[in-house]
Formats: structure tokens, sequence, C-alpha cells
């Protein structure tokens, strides 16, 4: 018989070190005085009753959590989640934007963001980061580039980025805010990947530099289970009573009470120690960081070059505003491996599972959870596998321009007709989104026009292993088009 | 220093006796081979890596999931829902239906339909359920009325109906869907509360019924964690494609596998013994209803009358076209206690804590987790609050038709200017949801005439303990108008 889900969850935990989500990395040891990681059951599985509040109109328990936390990322509110960041997502756009708005988003967005505009029939304007030629990772998104669209798109009622990025790519939410505030339009920060920002020495978080909506994702980087996540609203743009309609209408009436619990529990650990937990993290990532300089082969992307002391020499990629070390990008470029082969190397051979594979990257994601000892044992299996490959040309990425769009994407998906083959596809409307997993960013829009250089760049990645989704699903050898 | 929720979950959990959701009703030794209820722990809390298959696209061990839902349930696809109820009604009205469309509902909806209509700027038509005058509570709705909805708007797109109802109330689906089909018109059950129908000798379910989308909620009436659910596609009206799309727009695209595994331990457990938990859990059941027929005063909503034999003489209430016997509605109309006042006792004198209480009764929730013992529990302290209470006069529930709608809910939430006292609201225009809670009927919602009936009736309501909520919150003395 076929295991099942259950089992596997027990025998995965037995032998694997986890370099992915969650942040706890089942360090259960890792929650404070109540130990409420180890020992939030289903016997803590209760829903709203008497006594315990109600998220949706918080007045007791409830409401002091969401003050708690409001303090701890210095927001004016938060709003607890337990439907992850896509639940805050698609709140805070609801909340700001209606049918046949413009919203300006750069276009490494998470899915939810793209979500979320169809969801109200908005339009987007994109901004597509700087890529990397030898990784194929986004870069940081300028307030210039904001700025320059702010002047063009004169109507638009939102900024949408994300920062950090998957890859641990930070943008200069600080100045992307003060534009945007000088043409009164809020932004939106997917933080997602950055609620332990603000902590000890990592970057300074999205509400503190300014963002109007903030979503943080708790169970990334931070001891809380997964699927559990955080909207902020700070200033005066967007209003306090839009948001929480918003978030009731897209989130279960009846919320887990373990999740919400590992959310106090994430808060108080925070309360008391963040500082103290994000300094050991840190700590742990500079050893880390610090042994890798002895990769030859392999590279692990670092925020800056320091020199023998420490010091920082200058910026490594001119399109990253700000970099955290938490990500651990593992640059297979240059060498006879790639993401893919680099991570099934480091599964099946090291018992250590990446969070994700891309063409010429892997990505390892620390967190609180992580010690000295689970990053020294990643940093032996690099070493061990840098000493056994190759140096090797890598061609450089080679990215198609975003194509051009001929209608909005509510009016392409209502209109698809059938199924066309890539070849076929050339020319016509796409009537779904089309994605590239990894890195996440959508190559089609439904509405845009299909390219040849768009299909070349796209049959490519596929042969390299890279798995094409489509929003309806089905194979990735065709598309829905108009 | 304030209690923390996880030490008022372990605290409620030694004392009290759970007459509420969830069904597993902390009884962990209920969860088969696996013990799944028991051992599902933060060391089993992943999101999607490799091997554990992806939610939005399974393959894997999460489509032979969806795939033993869907034989369990006789539905052609099962959609795993981690976001509860809520999330799988926006998913199944986003699939169906578009902007400017109009929806027949039954106004007894949960909230959660009217958020979606409101996503998706549709119209609502309303189906009022007959109400009862002693109780206050919500009948059937009848295959008639939705016949004649739909005679009158042919343009409708969807058939929404809540079957059971919080209070157990079964409506005819299967007459319901017989009507609607003849239209072309797909019909979606919210059936978060018949998760165990089908089982045993519980009523029919309402994927057997023929209804094409169909809800259930996993936590409220099976053993499985709060926050999980099912949607159930079936027949030729509703495209897969569509739905799956809508229920990954939907839901977080971080699942957490704690949610899903308990999702998988109770589907294990509803194949290898559901009948058989089902028939103890209804054997329990009716011990409680012969022992409530010694009740004198306080009384238990019954769906038959029996005679000696347990022989059916006849259905007691004629809006009522079945009973799920699993809601217990404990009635005080004629005596001198109220609802409030009979959960108040419960929870003080005797350590048991019910699902809600309306004016006129209060709800005891019973699932699979519950014995012989914890409903014998319930009824002793029954008989000892009957054998303390008077018999009283109370006047009968005299209910406001609905209100004239003035435009439609998404116009008015956009244009309301600002809030006024009920007295002053009277003749302007809604500019926002008003419940009442319990029974969560909006009284009223965007786009309808304040009367001053229906004023009238709130303010009753009101002084009897009920609280008013409105969708933006705030105090329940006022409303946002136009």
């Amino acid at each position: 018989m076929e295991q099942s889900l259950f089992q596997m969850l027990k025998e995965y935990n037995k032998t694997m070190l986890p370099m992915h989500m969650p942040g706890h990395k089942r360090n259960l040891a890792l929650s404070g005085t109540d130990g409420y990681l180890a020992a939030l059951r289903a016997d803590c599985d209760i829903t709203e009753i008497a006594g315990f509040d109600n998220l949706a109109e918080p007045e007791e328990i409830l409401l002091s959590l969401k003050e708690r936390a409001a303090r701890l990322w210095k927001s004016e509110e938060a709003y607890p989640l337990v439907n992850g960041s896509t639940g805050g997502i698609l709140a805070a756009i609801y909340a700001t934007v209606s049918m046949g708005n413009t919203v300006i988003m750069s276009r490494n967005c998470h899915k939810s963001v793209y979500n979320g505009i169809r969801i109200v029939n908005a339009k987007a304007v994109y901004l597509q980061p700087e890529q990397d030629a030898k990784t194929g990772a986004c870069g940081a998104v300028t307030p210039e580039a904001v700025e320059a669209a702010l002047q063009k798109y004169r109507e638009a009622k939102l900024v949408v980025v994300t920062s950090p990025t998957y890859e641990g790519v930070v943008s200069d939410v600080e100045g992307i805010c003060r534009v945007a505030h000088t043409y009164g339009v809020p932004v939106l920060v997917d933080s997602a990947h950055g609620a332990h920002f603000g902590f000890d020495e990592f970057p300074k978080g999205a509400v503190e530099c300014g963002a109007d909506l903030v979503v943080h994702s708790l169970h990334k980087t931070l001891p809380c289970l997964t699927q559990t996540a955080m909207l902020h609203r700070t200033g005066g743009i967007v209003s306090r009573e839009a948001v929480q309609t918003a978030v009731n209408m897209f989130q279960t009436s009846s919320p887990s009470y373990l999740l919400l619990a590992s959310i106090e529990g994430c808060i108080g650990l925070m309360e008391e120690r963040g500082d103290k937990l994000c300094a050991e993290w840190k700590e742990a990532l500079s050893e880390f960081y610090k042994g890798a300089r002895l990769l030859q082969r392999i590279r692990v992307v670092a925020g800056e070059i320091t020199d023998e002391n420490g010091d920082t020499l200058r910026r490594m990629e001119p399109a990253v505003y700000e970099r955290d070390p938490g990500k651990i990008v593992i640059v297979t470029e240059g060498t006879d491996l790639t993401g893919p082969m680099l991570t099934e190397k480091l599964r099946s051979e090291y018992r250590i599972e990446l969070e994700m594979a891309a063409e010429q990257y892997g990505l390892a994601m620390t967190g609180p959870g992580d010690t000295k000892g689970s990053l020294a044992r990643l940093l032996q299996a690099l070493l061990e596998i840098d000493a056994q490959c190759e140096k090797s040309e890598t061609p450089e990425f080679c990215y198609p321009g975003l194509p051009p769009v001929r209608m909005s994407a509510a009016e392409a998906e209502r209109g698809f007709t059938k199924e066309y083959s890539w070849k076929e596809a050339i020319g016509r409307v796409a009537g779904e989104y089309v994605w590239a997993y990894p890195p996440g960013i959508p190559l089609l829009v439904p509405g845009e026009e299909i390219t040849e250089e768009q299909v070349g760049f796209l049959l490519q990645k596929e042969r390299n292993g890279v798995r094409i989704h489509r929003t309806g699903g089905g194979s990735g050898e065709a598309i829905r088009c108009l």
C-alpha cells in the first residue's frame, strides 16, 4: 500500500535537513517559555467560542494580539492572517483598487498579486526589474522606475513591489514610498519573506520604510506554523475600515486556533528575544558565508564583498539595493552543474532539501530554527560537491522583453477559444497565465500577445528541465488562446 | 499578567465539555490507526517541497487524496480546502458567476456567499425561507420557491442554498436541483454542516442529491482540524478548469501540511469506519432524544414525533424538509429562560459550552467525537435546568419583510457618505451589511432601503441581548448610509 501523507511527514522528519520553509525548521525547542511549537496539538484545536474572541471583530485576546503585533512591527494596525500571505495580498488589493483602476506592479510579484488584480478587474502596468544574465534572478525595483510609471499613469491607485524577493533581493522601499506618496498613491509591499526584517542587523522593515500596506508571512522566516501571516496598515491613505472589511471577506470565518496560538507564541518569542534570536541566526550565517569563500567553482551570492577584516569593499550586484543574508543563493553558473543537479545531489547524497532550484542556482532558505550546526552541514556538503564539479561555460540568459498587451486579463480569460501548441500560438492572444517555476515570474499574462521570442525562451526553459505551468492546469505543451 | 491564548486553550481543555465545533471534540482517541489527531504537531509542519506534491496542481499524494475524497462523497472531483468553507464558497461563485450576472440565493446564506457575490459584482435575488414564529429559526428552501425565482429571473446563472443550516434544517436539495437543471442553472449547496451526510442513517448528501457544487466543512462534523473543508464538483454544467482556477486564486499557496494531513487522516477514518462511527454517534443521539422527552418546560427540537415504539407519527415543522439529528436545538420559548440565559447556566453551572445562543434557543453541536457519556452529561444538565425553570409566555417573533432594493450592493458600498443613528437612517440606503448574530441572516444588505419596520425589529433584538454587527466594524448603534 501507498504511504500516507502522515507517514511521509513522520519519515521526512527523521532524516532530512530542511533548507526550506517553514522557518522554525521543526526545531521544537525554539518556542519560548510556553513551548508552543511542541505543545500545539489537536487538543488545542477550537474555533471562535465564548471567551476566545472573534478574529473578524476582535475585542479581547485577539485585539491584544493585533496590538502587540502592531507594536512589534511598528505599524498602526496589524491583521493576523490564517490563509497565508495570499489572503493578505488579496485583501490589500481589494481594499485599495476598484474595477478599471490602474495598478503599477513589479512583474516579479507573486501570483496572488496577479490574482488580486484580476479579482477586482483592474489594469496592471508592469515594472520589469533588471534580470541577472548569469543566474536569471530578478534584481530590485528602483524608485526611478516607479516614478517614471507614476508620471505616465497618473490615474494609478496602487504601487505593488516584492521586497525582499524569494532570493533575498531588497528594494529601496523607502525611496519608492517617498516617490509614490508625492503622487498620493499608496504602496503595498509583499514582504512575505521579510517578517524578520528590523530585528537585530537584518535590513530595515517595509513598515518602517513608510509602506502603507505590508504583508508578512510568519512561517517563512519566523518560528510560526505554516499558513500564518500578518497584514500591516500604516499612514493616512488607506482606511482601517476598508482593510478590516477586505480581510474579513477573504479569510475563513472559522479560523484555526492552532494557527492563531502559534501566531501569539511567535509574537511573544519575538517580543522577548527577537533581537537575540536574529543575532544568533545572523552569526551562524556569517560563519557560513565566511566558510563559503573557500568554494572554488560553485559560489554563494552575498550582498557585499568584504576584505580580510570583514570590512565592506563594494556591493556585488548593481541591480540589487540590499540583500537578505538569510537566503543563501548557491550559483552553479560557470560549472558543469545546474541548479536542479545541485539540488538533487544535496537531497540524495547529503539528505539536505533546498527550498527551490532554478536553472543556474539553488536556494537554501534559512530561519531562526537553524543553528551553526545545520549551516555547517550545508557548507560541508557544498565544499564536497564543489571539489567534485568542473568549471564549464554556461550560456548567458537572454530575456525576451515584455510582450505587447492586446486586451485586459479579465477580457482575455472570459474569451479564450481553445488550446494551441506553442508554435501555432505565435501571434495569438494568451487566454491564461503561463508561469515557469522557478522563479515564478509569469512569462505570459492573459491578454498579452504571444511572440516568437517568448515561445523560444519558454521552450528553452522547458528543455532545461524547468516546468511550465498554466493557470487552468493541463500539459505545458499548449496554451489556451483567443 | 493577562493569560495568553495558549494558556487559555490548555485551561479550557481541562474542564469544559464542548457542545460546539470542531466535531472531533478534542477526543484524540478518535483517529484511526495512525492516531493522526494526537500525533500532528509542528514537527509535521512543512509546505510544498519535493515529494510532497502541490495542492494547486496535484499529481502525486495530493491527487490521490482528491480522488479518495471524490469516491467517498461520490462527486466527480473534490478539492481539499485549507481556508475553510469560506474559501470554497468564494471559489465556487467566482467559477460560475461574472460581473452583472444574477444569482438566486436563500437569504439565510452564510456571509461568505454575500461576499462572493460582492467580489464578482453580481446581483443577488433572495429566497426568504419561512421563519419559525416561536424560535426565530429559518426553515427550508423549497423547490417551488426556486422555480418561481427561475421563472422570473431567466438570466440567473446560479442557485445557492444552505443545507443543512446551522440549526440542522435540511432542504429538498434533490427537488431544487431537478428544477434548476431544467433551466440549465447549476446549484451550489453550502453544506458546511453536512460532511457527515450519507454515512449510516444521516440524511442523503447534497452531491448525491445532484448538486453541481457542494462545500463541506470537515472540522464541523467530522474528526478533522479546524479550517479544513472540501469543495465538490459534479455534472456537466460547471467546468473542472474553472473550479480549479478559482480554488487556486482564493487559497494560500503555502498550505499547511498539518491541515492537509488531518484531511487525509479524516478521509482514511471515514473510508475505514465512517458508517460505524456515524451509527454509534446516531445511537448516542437517539438515546439523548429519548431521554429528552422527559423535559417538561424547555424542549428539544426533533425532526419527527415518534410513538412509544419509536415509530414516526409525523414531522413536527411544516417548513422543514428533513432534520439533521446531530444539531440539538434546545428551545427556551414558553419558559422564563432565554437562549443566552440557558447557555450561560450550562457554561457556569455545568461546564458545558454550547455552539451558540439565539434569543429563544441554544444550539448544541454534536459530532463523532461525542459519546453516550458526553450526551448524557448534557441531558442531565438540561433535566436539572428544566426542573428549576418556570413556564412563561414568550411573545412570538414578527419578522419585517425583505426591504426594498434601491441599488446594487457594490454601488452602495462605494458610495456611502457617513454614519447615522438608527432613527436618522430610516428612509436612507444602507451602505454596509448589518447582521444580527445569531442566526446570522443579514438584516440589511448594502443598497437596501432602511425601513421603520426593520429598525424596530433590529432595536428589539438588541434589547434582547443580541449583538448587532456591521461589515465595517464599529458600534451597533449606527449605520453607514448614502
